[in-house]
């Protein structure tokens, strides 16, 4: 938990979450990349850049039954490290404040990404997949074929 | 509730889903529609489709600094209508029987979809957009720009 920012740069704003959640989600595996630390990440991922893993848990090996028919899937993930209670934000690349909907940042009510990603091959229940940008053990929430991407 | 499944078609598989959820998900608004049941919903959303609403709650308002400034974005919604525990499904349109991954339905272990939508207009909380195929009422998860769809 040591990369949770609690200080807000000038112009940001945090209110009050929810008492509760709304609906709860499984992590279902874990993405191993080459980067230990939100600091070590690409802002954006790259199909040229390094193969990742995305271990999907045992439970749900059926599954992935014919995900290798598609080159590209959509990975949906859980941004773990991030804070949840900003509607303004003051991005350190720009140091113009705006809204959360109006950034891709991590920082969100609900944490969860979304990337289109080149899937390289699948061993059992590991993916091989290009494109990923997030921190090596970041939860898994979902896997779907990109539409129209069945291999050639 | 009606519309919950509980029987499988033929070749359909379900597992024990884990004994807890791994995190919470708020809702932050509410998608409005033209479609009262998931039977009525298009298979997929159109921009040259209705005029559907995004009403946001009152909490996330400042979250929607700047957004206007993008003419298309990416809409997370959480289908609460869907079972999540099957790993192999028979889809009706094709009954042929493949991986829970494989495919888009919304019969997943965590039911969030993603859709890219054309921006209308912003008033106040409430949002008009093209592009969505969900069934009225459906719960929201997140808006973020799509990367590079600035308006002109």
């Amino acid at each position: 938990m040591a990369e949770l920012e609690t200080e807000l740069r000038e112009g940001e704003v945090a209110i009050a979450l929810p008492p509760q959640s709304d609906a709860g989600v499984y992590f279902i595996g874990t993405i191993r990349t080459p980067w230990p630390t939100r600091r070590d990440c690409p802002k954006r991922g790259s199909l040229d850049g390094p193969s990742c893993s995305i271990v999907v848990d045992e439970r749900w090996r059926e599954a992935l039954t014919d995900l290798a028919a598609y080159k590209r899937i959509q990975v949906l993930y859980w941004m773990h490290h991030a804070r949840r209670d900003l509607v303004l934000q003051t991005p350190f690349s720009s140091m113009l404040t705006t809204g959360t909907f109006a950034l891709r940042s991590p920082v969100r009510p609900n944490p969860i990404a979304s990337s289109i990603v080149q899937l390289i091959s699948i061993d059992g229940t590991t993916l091989q997949v290009r494109g990923l940008d997030c921190v090596d053990g970041t939860p898994l929430l979902d896997i779907k074929p990109e539409r129209g991407a069945l291999a050639d």
